[in-house]
């Protein structure tokens, strides 16, 4: 089992007062090297546990493999590495975003999203999911319900991945949110459950253009977030077809995106 | 000027209600390509604005430049491309934390932190400053006050740079925190303001190890933070012998590392 929390001795502060030594957990962040054939490819901060998923996930939703079918292994070769091997002939994974190369001297607006996006194998555009906002609103309380790190360390960002009827079916836990979705994108890849056709995927805080294109990259047609969007978000949200609902909180949301999936557009109360 | 916020029609669901179309204002964020004499070096997701120091203060706190005597021009040869060349024979900046390459196989405990540790010029245990728990349990506040874009977005992290005696001298914000330090490094740097010896800098969200690691390169002796830090982050800063302050909220904190700068402890009530 891998340690998400770190006892630390610390030093509670109070402005006019006496300071008083407590104890303090904190959520564990520790390099995680990917390696593909012996070499290096990338380092994450992340919180152990579930790192053969990240790694797989990583990997994918980079559009670094399109299919397992090239992976010979994925094994720890140490607590903090992740070595991945390759079928003979497989092309070998290389990243091909972290060193963007343009032909123009220029990324912005639409150029940049084409730049930087990773196709997706998948048509979430596609996907005829209806989903219910008072489902929707149901969804934050069953993750934080659900999410035990958080209420102890204030410090991992939560993903979860649930049915259309509010049904949580994984979460993960992580320093870093990227981490936490690629952890369910690894997940999902490994037990032969992508595209995520009909699934909703909750992150615990913002949603950046990063998440926006891991989602689609594995085919979920919903991405909430509690907190806000960023523009390029709500952008490349709404050039794939995904729907993007923000500010989730409360009974209330905001949908950026692909509002024609939230069933009460149709007409008043919502049906589920 | 940058634009930091971008407009978009958003639908407003109430569950069970009917939905309201309305505007919502979006924090930007695009790609900001850092190229060093026309080879691409990275790809960060930032929020326009402050590009020049961005580009100088991600190659300082990543220790790919040991000063700007190594550098010609920084010029944006497009809204999102920061164009960085170099002087004839100064070592060509290069990117030694992406792809880290150990010896053995592992990064973990403390070599993890040797590994990916970049090394300070500066040595920010022997900064003498003592500061007073009550200045710091006002420098949220005035970092918020400051910061225009959040109220209207939610969506961008701040960091602020602070004297002893709680002025503001520089805010900074994105969508990425780590970004947002960088472009107080940056500005630092091409100021002449390096080391920043006496000064606070807080950040509006958590402590992650990286931003610790920011902090140390540009010679600060104290890091506080509204929310959580890492186990990593409290490692690095006890190994350092930065001051690590953490959940900075109301009249209370909690000192991870370097509590002996919080003048209260030698007794009782704070004294400004």
């Amino acid at each position: 089992m891998s340690v998400k929390t770190a006892r630390r001795r610390v030093l509670r502060v109070t402005a006019g007062g006496v300071p008083d030594e407590r104890a303090d957990l904190l959520a564990v962040e520790e390099p995680l090297e990917i390696r593909v054939d012996g070499e290096p490819l990338t380092v994450t901060m992340r919180t152990p546990g579930d790192d053969i998923d990240l790694a797989a996930g990583f990997l994918y939703t980079e559009g670094l493999i399109t299919t397992l079918d090239a992976v010979h292994a994925i094994k720890m070769c140490d607590d903090n590495v992740a070595a991945v091997t390759t079928k003979p002939g497989a092309p070998m994974p290389r990243s091909s975003r972290t060193f963007v190369t343009t032909s123009a001297c220029g990324v912005c607006g639409k150029d940049s999203i084409e730049a930087i996006h990773v196709r997706s194998r998948f048509d979430v555009a596609a996907d005829p999911l209806a989903i219910s906002p008072a489902v929707l609103t149901q969804l934050p309380a069953r993750l934080s319900q659900a999410q035990r790190v958080f209420a102890s360390t204030g410090g991992l960002h939560a993903a979860g991945l649930f049915t259309a009827a509010g049904e949580l079916l994984v979460l993960r836990e992580d320093v870093g949110r990227h981490n936490a979705v690629d952890k369910i994108a690894g997940w999902a890849l490994r037990n032969g459950h992508l595209p995520l056709r009909g699934r909703i995927l909750l992150v615990s805080g913002r949603a950046s253009f990063e998440l926006v294109q891991k989602a689609v990259m594995i085919g979920v047609p919903v991405l909430a977030a509690v907190s806000a969007p960023s523009s390029l978000a709500a952008e490349l949200a709404q050039d794939t077809g995904l729907t993007l609902v923000g500010f989730l909180r409360g009974s209330t949301m905001n949908v950026y995106s692909g509002a024609s999936r939230v069933a009460s557009l149709d007409g008043g109360a919502a049906s589920e």
